[in-house]
């Protein structure tokens, strides 16, 4: 669902002939964060894990155990494909009608607006652990298990997507936030294997940094978040 | 009124002489969700049924019966044929000074941007999948009665308002999103009907796809919902 | 307050070397949007009254007398003056650097986009209509004294910043949605006796469409709600 | 938190080669509205105070005691510093790239659209205390501790988000609205001692306005609640 709706509106936004081309910025943060909250509405009986670095962060925090971090990233890989897939469906005639790949490839995948894996690194290390930081504050303030303050718990999945579109706004600059990396790593394989009309290069030499970054982001805010913000009670 | 307002949301952003006139995707995605809040609002009372696809994806499931279904639907046509009309009349003059035949009639009815019934009604069948599926979603974790959880139910109509944008700019690109069968067919009626200033055609060719996608695309939420959605307690 | 932001969004968006210039139409409805919200937010212990068409719509259904009616049509006036006082004194030095006498008047007043008193009243009529039907449609199926659903009152006064946003993106683009008699009216007044610089005329020939458009819509919409809402328990 | 994803939508909007460059006013304005939902997030626990302005509003009304004040300021300052030296991080190639000096400062603090040190003043004083006055409203009709009434306290930081976006929206035209001392000291300060290549200079004429235009506004707010709000029952 997320990855449907996620790349959906980068290929909205740039495809040829599209109705949404030049949409602009805050659409595609609209549309990630809206993605995030039709995601995270449709798994909250199996605890809303769409992302291996919020995953990672409560293994860091002691809230899920490593089988479990194995099993959900397992299940976001898969979901990721598919949801990869379904754009592909949704958008065949566009990414056929598109003759620049790197667009096509955009549509899946991140990618950086100036190369350097080193700054790349620090930017999705930093926007991740933003995110992963203020959904464990969200948990803290109230009941542990649904992870929100009553405040927030009465709003469902409304602040996390609040929160993934004020990230894309706000750090998605430089490298197009993948602050996930199911997100980035799932539609890249699809890339790959999809039979996607003049399609170009997965650019599997920066695929790493936007899966080794969000779990770095994840992992010191989960630190982090122990020494900074407050217990449940 | 879901009509009015999401027939009205494109005249401002496309009619000649509007003052939102190339307001951008992501106005014509805030009218369309902001007419579903408005929309669901003045129609909690008998239950909210604006769109014959949730309506036969809530048949599927067992949650209303096959006369129901027929009740909500002639109500839903003949909801948004009246909303028509009123948007005829609140853009009366800008209809008369376009002088577009296809901007006006995109006023009234989607349209696909690369012409391919086979694929605009793939597109079509995902975006309503997602709109039925993520509905009943909804409906799954808490009160059964209001087809809300717990959360969501306090916020009312928000959740499929914010639903509504977030699939619009997503998924919104190849065909204009009807994802709503009488949202397309009432108001093509009615720009049939309507004595128009050099109007055109109103591609009844196209019709058939903005009726069938979207109700393809309700059964198949409603019979994946059985397996994939946990049953309300 | 109301029109303090109000105005200043207009005063952001179009005036000559504001940093929001070109910011564009979803800039003016969210503007207008979240001006509503902090205005009902701050007058919330005195019912919110802050739109004549409103207070009449709550006169015909009976809520409110006409003794109160004036009270609050004249607190609203005063409001709308002081609050465009304040929005001349803000934008003071880009009111003296814009040479477009009609951009001046526009940060205060509506106008039409294109001129027939008319068609220009259908317009005012139909887009507040559906502000005061959905306004009382908020107060009818929950508590009667807060004018709210018990969802819809949890959110304050969010879900009529919603409405005002979706109002405008929709049905704005003919007149610049006046849809409040002391919305226009006050800041007309300001503008007429304010001493700004290279001012041009009031345009006090249309001054009386977004007077009666909004109050005709509110007495409609006071009227057929009592024929098509529930009336509470 | 808050001067991280604050500074950062602007480096995203305006910067050489960011993926948001050109998004516009809207973009900033909900980037900085959704910066101050995470910073009030993680800061519950200790009342949410980012903003001296809004803190002297407070000590204004009695609500916090001058020993607390300074704490919070000290806090505010060095928080604001260590977000600043995080945008620089993040953005640091475009920083790089970017070749003029002012939009570097723009990340960093605001400046003014038209430079006139006492109408800047105004703006700012203005800005601000709409700010302090609503927020303290929310404060007035429910629960005193949290600062919210019934409803808007089951929102969170929801309310106060949307404020901030619509007072950019609507104020921020004329001085880009700092409308908070720390926001604009800290990273002006940050601005002077990082090594930013090619950077400008601070701007160290304007920064008082900043400081001194917010604090005064906020007291001005804290001063009017007492007369013209309610007190907390």
């Amino acid at each position: 669902m997320l990855l449907l709706l996620g790349g959906g509106v980068v290929a909205t936004a740039i495809l040829a002939k599209s109705k949404g081309l030049g949409g602009g910025w805050l659409l595609i943060n609209f549309g990630w964060g809206l993605a995030v909250f039709a995601g995270v509405t449709v798994s909250y009986s199996s605890g809303a894990h769409l992302n291996p670095a919020v995953s990672i962060g409560l293994l860091t925090t002691g809230a899920i155990s490593f089988v479990q971090f194995l099993v959900y990233v397992a299940a976001q890989m898969i979901g990721a494909i598919i949801g990869a897939v379904l754009v592909w469906l949704t958008f065949k005639q566009h990414l056929d009608a598109e003759t620049d790949p790197g667009a096509k490839l955009g549509v899946f995948s991140t990618g950086p607006a100036i190369r350097n894996y080193g700054w790349n690194l620090v930017t999705e290390i930093i926007a991740t652990f933003v995110l992963v930081f203020v959904v464990i504050g969200f948990g803290r303030a109230g009941d542990p298990e649904l992870g929100s303050p009553a405040g927030l718990a009465a709003l469902g999945a409304v602040p996390v997507a609040l929160l993934v579109v004020g990230i894309g706004a706000s750090l998605g600059g430089p490298t197009g936030y993948a602050i996930n990396p199911a997100r980035d790593l799932g539609p890249r394989i699809a890339h790959a294997f999809l039979p996607i009309k003049g399609k170009g290069s997965s650019d599997w030499a920066y695929a790493w940094v936007p899966v080794v970054g969000p779990l770095i982001g994840g992992v010191l805010a989960g630190l982090l978040s122990g020494a900074l913000l407050p217990l449940p009670a």
